[in-house]
């Protein structure tokens, strides 16, 4: 059994985006088994324990991941990871990996998967609603598959904002407003909000969303008429149902289940798609066990690794 | 991080055999989160993935847990199992633990446990269909509950019940015929077994049974009429329905939800308990994730370590 370590050392961003749109297309055409994650609660955070089996891959695991919001006020990171990966034909633990990072990636990678099929502009300007971790995650992982002209940044926290900004070299970055941050071609929102952040007005038409932050049951980012008013797609049904941007509006009746179009996987093997370049489209990305064997294959191809006795 | 190798060297029995009677008391009290155990399906086996929170002794984490029939055929464990412990505070994995031979050995302090709750008799002849490494489980964990004054064996390969039994020196013990071996005290079974193997007839009044083989959708040991004759407990209500010994009675309507009696855990607190010592009981095992934590913490203060960066 191998330990990896600096699994996220090396890696090609677009090598990533491919094995996650592969994953995706796995999914859309039901070829992999992959139950719901599972949540348990602890007193200052939860953790999730994803368990999947990828056959195209020939890849089994389970990845169980933290949140912890209070953590880095200690030191550490609010997300940590873990992924087990077992052999399929014996069912033994072959590797284990640090997955804090690739869970970073993979979910950079599936908003890139996203943009890609949903965004009618190949050149955009790029907004992003929340400057941590992810947000650098996911303008990475969509350089890759658009020409980012322009990135708009907003915060809650207008300095981090401000030093976000100016950490990007490679494009015209500047931290603005939340309302303006909304006028662009593609926009992307990763904060731990509990109430809607992006009102439906500012959106323009042809907008594409990656609703990224709402990941357990109670958190929402985005104006529920912008549901309403958009096509919406998911990563799996039953865990954006349960934890995704679409969960509060459906608890609170103001959304239904009936109304998702579709599932990204169903985009990505082109079973369904965006209408008009003049509809908003949204991505409503929970993140999925698949994504995390997928790129876990390719990290066990580059990191690290120590070597553990098992049996 | 830690990477625990040899966990079950110099682990005391009755130390596991009392640890895991509290955490059916926490279970029995509703005090602990445990999710039922998530399958997944592969090539030649399967994976049960397996989180929990135990907070009575403030531990969290997750056992990764395969079957796979074929695998002694080269050279490995049909069961092989890893738990991952998450610091309460933090969510950080702090610990991984080789747990193959700690499922062995919570399977059968929950035997025991459920013996000396449930056997009317401290003195026990007692019955063993299977004769595999849980057997041995078994017999070693009630030893140290109940006196055993004699061993009876059965297997469906009678040299291996041969030469178990002669591998047993402390007590008294002979491969019998499996009518004969049914004939006893305490009967325990922990056979893969798809059909019934014991039949009603064959056990007498005042017995209390261990099934523990049928831990998957199929799986049963026990002709359904032992079910209804006797009063059934089982280890968790949701995974017994799904995957214990009432599953396969259940599914083909021949015993129901409705006559279970009640969990191990509120026989342990007193909640209920057997009628008269002239009735049959049973304990219907399919393994708690609770299990694995109590003994993990047990494991964690023994075990030899290799320390592994994270995050």
């Amino acid at each position: 059994m191998r330990y990896f370590t600096d699994t996220e050392k090396s890696m090609d961003l677009k090598e990533i985006n491919r094995a996650i749109e592969t994953a995706f297309s796995d999914h859309g055409r039901d070829l992999v088994q992959m139950p719901p994650k599972v949540y348990i609660t602890l007193p200052e955070g939860d953790f999730r324990t994803m368990p999947a089996y990828l056959p195209s891959l020939s890849l089994a695991g389970v990845k169980i991941v933290n949140v912890h919001p209070g953590n880095p006020s200690c030191g550490l990171p609010t997300v940590m990871a873990l992924t087990v990966i077992l052999d399929i034909a014996t069912g033994m633990p072959v590797a284990i990996l640090n997955a804090t990072k690739l869970t970073d990636m993979r979910t950079g990678a599936a908003g890139a998967v996203a943009a890609k099929y949903l965004s009618p502009k190949k050149e955009i300007v790029l907004g992003l609603i929340g400057t941590g971790r992810q947000a650098e995650a996911q303008y990475l992982a969509i350089s890759q598959e658009l020409d980012i002209c322009e990135i708009k940044c907003w915060s809650r926290n207008s300095l981090h904002a401000e030093k976000f900004a100016q950490s990007i070299t490679e494009y015209n970055a500047r931290s603005v407003s939340v309302e303006k941050a909304c006028d662009c071609d593609v926009l992307v929102t990763t904060t731990p909000s509990r109430e809607p952040v992006v009102r439906s007005e500012w959106v323009k038409e042809g907008t594409h969303i990656n609703a990224i932050g709402a990941d357990a049951p109670g958190k929402q980012e985005l104006d529920p008429r912008l549901l309403k008013r958009g096509l919406v797609f998911v990563d799996d049904m039953a865990q954006a149902v349960h934890s995704g941007e679409v969960n509060v509006p459906i608890t609170e009746g103001l959304f239904t289940t009936g109304e998702i179009k579709g599932t990204l996987g169903e985009v990505v093997i082109g079973m369904k798609q965006r209408g008009s370049p003049d509809q908003v489209t949204i991505f409503d990305s929970t993140g999925l066990a698949i994504q995390d064997l997928a790129i876990a294959a390719i990290a066990m191809r580059k990191g690290r690794t120590t070597d553990l006795p098992f049996p």
